[in-house]
């Protein structure tokens, strides 16, 4: 059983996951470089990490000669640039969420990586969490019917490191952080084939003394007449709220991937110690995850990432994909200026044609069947609308 | 402790739990005439619902000379007729949601009643759940800082009755019958003193071949810049779901009205019976409730209701409240079709001014503090912001 | 709409909860007399409560012209006296939990109050709480078919009142506090016509520095074969914990009466304020309920109490039923001290017999079939004991 | 990055679990041998999971040249000899649970393993759940301050292969079953040098027309004077129900392994499809984990075991483990025949000595303090015990 060695691009929290989640279990691919600005930092995490080489020149890490995949794990503004380097050295490459800050960046990334023929993967763990996995999953198998709704809700109190809070280096606020992760995930529901086709969101700085939105919400209209909602915020209270939710013409699915997970603390506060990512307080009523790694998608993104470099197909998430997502926030950005419906504007579509939901149509004695609801004593109340009048009635019929 | 004899217009579902609330625990006031348009219907309620009286003449049930108090529970087209003979009448008249089918019509509702000076109230139950009371005192007493977001939900399979069906009697589709539920409950959050400014709305028909919508979301812009949001679907499969949320500055509070109530039944399927109103299975995990009529605001509604009738207080809701819920969903149905934000159009604003959310500012050294981070060895992660140059820093500092 | 007159017994906790029970709503029974050992107690309460007439003298108080019901909420050794002073001038009598403080002078307390033919009702309020009803009704409807199994914890950090502590005045520690709520509830859901017929009880005071037990843990076996648990706390720490769990042989239930029940906030602290009885902090993460006095069951209890008198009939919870959980409770006190199963002694049961749990017995080819499995491919496969040698084998059958 | 090469005994459910696992994500050890007494079985079961090689013949399977650990996956009945061939080879030996029928056959297994020298390893996956294992930490950390009480709860509706409902094969019931994992959790609650004292169980054959016991509920007291207390049943319906508890002086901890870990589904039944193991239903409201593999244990469970071969430490369960869970369920299983507590008979205690839990002892006044409760105004409320008299009051104190 081989394994890949990694350069891992950036020391800070996303930088430090990757790296434990490569690190962990019986895993058999490794970090073997890591690059920070400071050579500090740099090797400070290799020592805690057990990686065997540090580097404070990009290029030289990317180039490295003995790892072949480069993971980046770098400010979005720095995407581009490692990106370019990868396809120079014709490394493999993972990058990060968000692809890029906006979608004619994103298309220059994708530009480059297609036109050098690199494995690229995009780094969008959420799609990847053991219960989206089996969600999308139940949804493709028809458990819920076809989608009409899908929700997903991404809050905190806000990021752990000063660029996510510079609009100019991220390229936006809890939209770019946060945003791009809920975007995807409704996409994995609504069938990656459906084309998002207009965005309308509402922003605001409510709370922080900052340019960018620190709140905001966005509804995505697809193909099939379905709609995806999202709310992010960076003033949320109580740890990180990671929720989604999908209404199916057959049924509905709810996760929680971290505050019910079904693993509930109380405690007066002795002891201290680390709780969970973005949780507030050591004392009270607190709820941790099992193994955040695996819970928040890490692993099997790995492990999708990996084994599609070496089976040749492509992963789940592709660079393609990121470049959606880029569209989509900058549609959402556009109507929060415009304060109306914005097309998604995208320079080619790759996922195909979806029908638009079908509605139910049940006749009964010529009349067209709106609801059907059994009653207690096992007659059907029936609420029919007569296809001429247009009127609307109540009948109860045996069975 | 003498009660109140009441004269009940209507006999479908929403009448049934009127009448059985009235008639529940050890409550003083009472059902004394019931009106239906068919006689047949209005036997079987009385004697259901040991009712002494009965009528199929309007005017003669609300004129009743042994009742004081009149209860709507009519379609919505006909509300406004009832209303006019609680006035000419005089007397104390309560009006089930929504208030009227548009803006328009309320107003003429409620200048009628006011002009005759009869006490009214109207009858938006999810307002006074035990726990949206408590939580709103929470919100009141600071507990949760200043609200910034509310979001509503209230889906189920559709209505039980064919007048919902249709837009002409009821005046719209999910939005009329569940939307006026959604925004009393962002209201009663916001302050009641918090304008609802502008609205956008976002409304289709997926599934049911009908004209009115039966899926809609909308946000609701605030005077202190806070965002509400509904989201109301007839087409929601798994039971009645009625959730809402609320975030603050200093806190978030979730309510769960029904699916999920710390009451769980897994069940083969034998014994069947009745599990929950909209409940749609009776095996498998089924989720009831423990008192229907108390948990959904029923009895709380008809204690301030008469509370108020016999101290000569307006109630939590009046007739001016239904008025505003139906301007803000004038302003939903116009966003749906302008697809864009519309105002809400109030023909006085009778709630005052309010302040937009204060922005936190803390500074250190100078600097503006964004975020400022416990960290696992008792220091301080500070991210700062240069008030002169705009840019962003990380800091760690004691305490 | 006539309602009753009572005089109240008691200012604690208990008294303070019947009385805003009574005094609820639009309810039409009130508080017309309460007492207390002190004067300005009563004089505090009758103000906070707005009750009209006070006392400190027992005889008085219950002999009041015009109450008709007199309510004990007093300290456990208080109760023979109060109901010999009821039974002389013949009041209705209802008494708080436990009956007494152990069967012996339970059973004096009921031959007084037979004797006398006085009504007499049980406040054991949580077998009352609006989910039990439902959940029991579940039951007796066998929606989980025949009950193998309940579970009953009641747990919190120890009572409010000194004379709780004292072993003399309480009759016992947790047991006595806790377990008689937790015997009720047990016997509700495996039928009151099922015999407790032993039990066996682990009992221990680990923390607190008293001589009654503040933990234990309790089995009761009936004679169907059902086996009841309980385990009670003075020393749980997060709240009060309430949660019953029910298995049958076609299903299960659970509910949680205080911790979880669809009602969450998370709050920085600000504010402050009252959240829950019991509740050990007013920040991070707090989960109020709604209305406590109707979700712990005082409103049906007093409901049915009221009714019970009125109509005639027993009320759900009789001197009897009190007198049962005493002596299921000397059973577990003398269980903890033999450190075996001892039978629960009765002076008579009045619950009739009950069959023992059936085995289930189906037959496949002429072998018994232990169990059958639904496989993804339609086929069934079943688990088979051959009568002869006592074999088991696996078998895949169609269908 | 080198892994190990596996020989797995056993083609049922267990080893199934075990194979996928080891195969699953980017792990780097693999199943290389599979045997099972059938080679129909064997060759379905490799072509399924990809194993190379296959064998009917034990001795052969075991002592396979390229294989260095062998995991036993068999009927109980045969641990004894598949142990004593792992030790003739000198292979690195994992035993599922339990290890034994009985704690004799456990010493037999003990010393043989112990007497050859090799690595052994007790595959009690639940002890390794993620959530356990961070819960365990917090216990460790004195989060929840000293542990009190421990509740572990396995049931589901019955063992999937013939040979576990054979009493003579799997050496009892549910207790052998699903008791010996509860055991294990508790004693990681309560700290593995927290020695198991005396049993006490209650077991009956309700259900099923078997002989061994179909439900069983247990207590176990630690020499710590804390007491665990585990319920088992093969007659649950709803699926799976594996939840643990535990409550300290400081704190409380509540885990859900399986039916509420924040993943919800209705489904009306469309789609059919594979949810959860031992799921009922594929309609209705359905609660399926993440990835099973992970949140059952598996995947750091064998972490732990191939982690503890390579650096030559212990893992954390080992053969002795196996050998005191057997112990205590021998306790249980004399218990339920004696009616009374039993000792736990160990030939020998590696844990050392555990004091016995700690009575907070806080003083006012020269009085004992019981409880101290917080008030709305900022003051306390004292509840005392006068060390002379032994008389208990209430006191109210400033701060």
């Amino acid at each position: 059983m081989k394994g890949h060695k990694v350069t891992m691009l950036g020391t800070g929290l996303i930088g430090l996951f990757y790296t434990r989640t490569l690190h962990g279990q019986r895993n058999r691919d490794r970090v073997h470089v890591v690059y920070s600005r400071s050579q500090e930092r740099a090797d400070a995490f290799a020592r805690e990490n057990d990686v065997p080489n540090t580097s404070t020149d990009l290029e030289g890490a990317i180039a490295h000669p003995e790892t072949d995949t480069v993971v980046i794990g770098l400010p979005n503004d720095l995407h581009l640039e490692a990106v370019e380097l990868c396809a120079r050295h014709r490394k493999a490459v993972l990058c990060t969420k968000p692809l890029a800050r906006n979608a004619a960046e994103a298309k220059q990334i994708l530009d480059i990586a297609e036109g050098a023929g690199i494995f690229t993967g995009y780094l969008e763990d959420l799609v990847y969490t053991p219960k989206t996995l089996k969600a999308v999953q139940a949804v493709q198998a028809g458990q819920i019917g076809t989608v009409t709704w899908a929700r997903s809700r991404e809050t905190h109190p806000g990021p752990h490191s000063a660029w996510f809070w510079d609009a100019t280096q991220a390229g936006g606020g809890a939209v770019i952080d946060l945003g791009c992760h809920c975007i995807e995930i409704i996409r994995s529901y609504m069938g990656k084939g459906n084309r998002p086709v207009e965005a309308m969101a509402w922003m605001d700085t409510l709370v922080h003394p900052i340019e960018a939105e620190d709140n905001a919400i966005a509804l995505i209209k697809f193909e099939s007449g379905a709609i995806g909602q999202f709310e992010v915020s960076w003033t949320f209270r109580g740890g990180m709220d990671l929720r989604d939710e999908v209404a199916g013409t057959e049924g509905t699915i709810w996760t929680n991937h971290f505050l019910r997970t079904g693993f509930e603390i109380f405690s007066s506060g002795d002891g201290g110690g680390y709780v969970a990512e973005k949780a507030e307080t050591s004392s009270g009523w607190l709820f941790p995850v099992g193994d955040e790694v695996s819970e928040l998608g890490y692993v099997d993104m790995f492990s999708d990432m990996f084994d599609a470099l070496e089976s040749g197909r492509a992963p789940r998430e592709t660079f393609y994909d990121g470049y959606v997502v880029n569209a989509v926030m900058d549609a959402a950005y556009r109507s929060a200026k415009t304060r109306a419906w914005e097309p998604v504007e995208l320079f080619e579509w790759r996922g195909g044609a979806t029908n638009r939901i079908a509605k139910t149509m049940e006749s009964h004695d010529g009349q067209i069947v709106i609801k059907r609801e059994l009653l207690p004593d096992g007659r059907s109340k029936l609420i029919l609308k007569d296809p001429a009048s247009g009127d609307f009635t109540d009948r109860i019929v045996a069975g």
